[in-house]
């Protein structure tokens, strides 16, 4: 297309984003299987969520969650004025006009809304999602097929190493770990190189094997601005460590040991 | 958390969505790089972009999109009247006054808006994103690091099968197919039971390797309701076949024949 520089424009995209609605009131309308997936979609997004359906319509993972005050609930059919301070609108009914009636109260007033099945009337789509923890992807085909995403998502879900959420909270905690060894702001360009060369040389695999005792010793490099192995910390490459290898352990124990003791004479 | 039947909430993630900007109008503040990259991402997603920036300040890459005609140009800093008509506002300037300003704006106006490195001032964050055609495949640690996002992206990228972009686009263009030989409405359950076992049986790699030809072959199996592998349509499992195998390939090769001579006599 170009013999540019710079990358190509590749339309026929959507634009992916993580949208952000903590504390943020969702309404949902409907009560069956598609709106108890966006439920809970936006419920694990920290959202407040109003779903309007008359109860005897709704399903029992629906019933569930009012019962359990996990949403508000109002038991009839969506009326305009529930448009009220609401920032996204979610419907799932099975009912063209009264949708499309929605969709239009919706963007005169600027809501994001989308409409299940019926994509000219959606802001957005949703995609096949992988959580875990604070990790999450997102699968989208771009209405090639919902079907294949799933199973593209399951493919991804199944080849990831286990445990890799609980990495990205270590990954996260160590770098606040860092933060207070290392508080200067002058420091802070040093800081998120060491942090990068961390995530860069070290496996996701080795990231998953990160806990305390470990992050403690990786930080002790970071004055030397080093980044160790995995097996060096955890001394499991010792077979070809030979003489000045192990020297080398006890030196690293040492200075973790001194920097300990000054960490702690500082409380 | 519950020992109910229904899935528990695990709040703490965001709401991850394929937002839908083909021929909206997005502003761009800023020309440096974080804008060149937002620039590019709302381009790839079909949307019309509008870039406020003094040209003297922009990157070359920033100076090449707006020299080519795929962005609107506005040659000085922002004005509140910028926001006339816009459906989303991105902004990438190192001057925290003006972010905050045009955030407030926005708000008011019940504009979705992201400014770049001011997390409180986002109603959606970005994450790390790969695209293969249609299939567009985003990672996101939920602020826990984007490096890692990177990193996870990249091997989720590695691992999958090469050219599934391009299965993704034949798997559309097979239930395209499908409609025109099976129209009727009372065979869209039929119609998508039979897609979802095609993409449940075959695998991804399976998938990947299919062409006109064998899109036609699988598609005679459908009015028996049969889902045949990848190997019996190609042949590739022959030595196993027996002599009833061998009948079974003529006898398929021998509708397919009659199929394709009925469709084409009602032209």
């Amino acid at each position: 297309m170009s013999d540019s520089e710079f990358p190509p424009v590749e339309g026929g995209g959507s634009l992916l984003l993580a949208w952000q609605i903590r504390n943020k009131t969702v309404l949902v309308v409907g009560g069956g299987n598609v709106a108890a997936g966006r439920i809970l979609g936006v419920l694990n997004a920290d959202a407040k969520v109003t779903v309007v359906a008359p109860l005897s319509g709704c399903i029992p993972e629906v019933k569930y969650r009012i019962s359990e005050g996990q949403v508000t609930h109002v038991d009839r059919n969506f009326l305009p004025e529930d448009l009220e301070g609401v920032d996204m609108v979610l419907t799932a009914v099975d009912d063209p006009v009264a949708s499309t009636e929605i969709y239009t109260l919706c963007k005169q007033q600027r809501i994001p809304v989308n409409v299940a099945d019926v994509p000219p009337e959606c802001d957005f789509y949703f995609g096949s999602i992988h959580r875990d923890g604070p990790l999450q992807i997102m699968v989208s085909t771009n209405g090639n097929g919902p079907k294949l995403a799933n199973i593209i998502r399951r493919q991804i879900a199944e080849k990831l190493p286990p445990n890799l959420g609980n990495a990205i909270t270590q990954v996260g905690s160590l770098r606040k770990k860092l933060r207070q060894i290392a508080p200067n702001a002058d420091q802070g360009p040093k800081r998120m190189d060491w942090m990068s060369r961390v995530c860069e040389q070290w496996s996701l695999e080795d990231l998953c094997a990160l806990n305390e005792d470990i992050m403690d010793d990786l930080l002790t490099y970071f004055e030397a601005n080093e980044v160790p192995s995995l097996a060096k910390l955890t001394g499991t490459d010792v077979e070809s460590l030979g003489i000045f290898g192990w020297f080398g352990i006890l030196a690293s124990k040492w200075h973790h040991l001194v920097q300990s003791l000054l960490l702690s004479s500082k409380d």
